[in-house]
């Protein structure tokens, strides 16, 4: 199956991301390749009804723990961490656990999160069910939990042992879940790949269609690759790293001062980077017919029409609470051209230009 | 100053861990040579009472952030662990904060275990004012808190940045603290150094009188080389690291069997060590006059006159939950003389019978 290997310098195991349709079906063996260990599996409720008995079925004998918690970014919490690692003692598992996480980012970043502390570390498999998963949180290995101060505030570095993302989920998607993970996917392209912009540019209204990402095994496989290649020269984000953060600083403030829950997580990178092409024509060195091309297909991405908010003092205070910010200024992704990034250090007020230029 | 480099395979930074008298008073430099960054301070109610006052002024400006927690196990909980956190975020610290941690192993391991999870990860400094942590928690970067279900069910791997043990600090310590400490520098010599054994043999009466550990900047210092060759030849304990262990299988054992609350850690781990004894001489080749001379150091550390629980059945049921059981067999560690450790593998019953021979 089309699939390859992740290798993090440091990182003991190197990890296979395989990308086919249907293969949450054949998940089982996959997983017990890894270890002859128990299986857990954490899952949400909207995830286990259309995906769950497909895996169960695919295993030799049924998951010794199913934790299946309640859809949405509130699941992503301290509370449910302890639950599912409460669910782990108490089946008796030990070290040489693999816990599955079936689902989307924030199945993804919990079931991960209670594995990396679990033990001091178990294994985890990922098998992401939404677009957005499967082309971005499923490779990288950033796990975490929010607090009631904010999201992300706790978190690890804990690499998967094995991502199964399996195209045929995204049939189920609902359009606006679909639309966020695309802001990914075009994200990617601008920062990796001029190949793959084009390709969107050619794709993205077919891709954007009822049932059209269940065929988007190549883009989804190809953005998994040059994700992992960034990840692969710079896992703990001291460096390259921050470049797959295109449009997020600028984002993460659009959610924060929509308190989280006008946009989702990709809606608002698809605004942040409309204002980050700005960003990055002024002062990035991106050409101008660049600029208008990405500018073009950012726009492609559809995004609900909620007012952003306009005051520039809580833009630069949520600027400013984001973790990103160094000091007082903010170190900036921008392109200097299509499939091109790089960082400049701009002050917070410039960051706020952009998003009044929305 | 009396100083070593810890230097781990896979972690970016060595870190120095330093031992002299006085050294709390001139922890500033130190800890702002690091960084240039914001300090924070972790402690608990009875340090910052003795100690939190020299660190202060040691620093060029006062912490931005002082959490003053309640001292004892009880303080090693998520929820502490999210305070800690939350104090960091509301005073706005980035990643080049450096996390004090100010006292003994529970606020080395919550501090730690807070560091490691703030943005995914912030330096921090150990500051080690018990025994037991200056010998053991503050080198091996081994974090996390407890759960209600059990010890230590939550953690991670996450090196401080720093070790600075002042062993004039010890001379304020209880004499129950002191003994259990010593319980950790016994089992050091036992398991790494023939030659620390001789000395502790010659020295123990004294380390163990009122003020005597005081003057021992010499011995903590070999511990923590002994124990930093291990963990720098395996960080992750996926082997050699195992025979840090000694005598603690047992001992988790007794501290679950007694409810955490009759014996402190150290003192549940001499009588696991004398258990441990027996097993090495009748599974391990420790030979009869070795044996003889370990049980003989061992039983000079004070250990309260609790009953032990001798129903076989509890005993094995604690033993299966501990966390080093796997697959039904313990991987227990031995002696197979004074100063060499091995791992062999031996049913529970085994253990038990070990320990029924307390």
């Amino acid at each position: 199956m089309p699939s390859f290997e992740v290798r993090i310098p440091g990182v003991t195991r190197s990890y296979r991301v395989a990308v086919e349709r249907g293969l949450i079906d054949r998940a089982g063996p996959e997983i017990q390749a890894l270890s002859p260990g128990p299986v857990a599996v954490v899952t949400d409720e909207n995830v286990a009804r259309l995906h769950l008995g497909r895996l169960r079925a695919s295993l030799p004998e049924p998951p010794r723990v199913e934790v299946v918690l309640p859809p949405g970014e509130r699941t992503k919490s301290l509370e449910r961490a302890a639950e599912v690692v409460d669910s782990l003692v108490d089946a008796g598992l030990d070290r040489g656990t693999v816990l599955v996480a079936l689902g989307g980012g924030v199945v993804g970043d919990l079931a991960g999160f209670a594995a990396s502390l679990y033990l001091r570390g178990i294994r985890w498999v990922m098998v992401p069910t939404t677009l957005l998963a499967q082309v971005d949180s499923s490779v990288g290995g950033k796990v975490g939990v929010n607090l009631p101060r904010g999201k992300n505030l706790l978190g690890a570095f804990h690499q998967p042992s094995l991502v199964l993302a399996d195209p045929a989920a995204l049939e189920t998607l609902p359009d606006r879940e679909l639309a966020a993970g695309m802001a990914e996917v075009v994200k990617t392209a601008l920062i990796g790949s001029r190949l793959l912009f084009e390709r969107l540019q050619a794709e993205i209204g077919r891709l954007l269609s009822p049932g059209g990402a269940a065929g988007a095994a190549e883009v989804v496989l190809e953005c998994c690759q040059i994700k992992a290649r960034v990840v692969e020269a710079d896992e703990r984000e001291s460096g390259l790293r921050r470049i797959l953060n295109f449009g997020h600083t600028l984002g993460h403030a659009i959610e924060a001062a929509t308190g989280f829950s006008a946009f989702r997580h990709g809606e608002a990178v698809a605004l942040g980077m409309r204002a980050a092409l700005v960003l990055s024509r002024d002062r990035g060195g991106l050409p101008p017919g660049d600029f208008v091309r990405a500018l073009e297909l950012v726009h492609r991405i559809p995004v609900p029409d909620f007012p952003i908010p306009r005051d520039r003092d809580l833009l630069a205070e949520m600027i400013r609470r984001d973790k990103k910010v160094e000091a007082g200024t903010v170190q900036a992704v921008v392109l200097e051209g299509i499939g091109r990034a790089k960082t400049v250090q701009v002050p917070v007020e410039a960051i706020v230009e952009g998003m009044l230029s929305l």
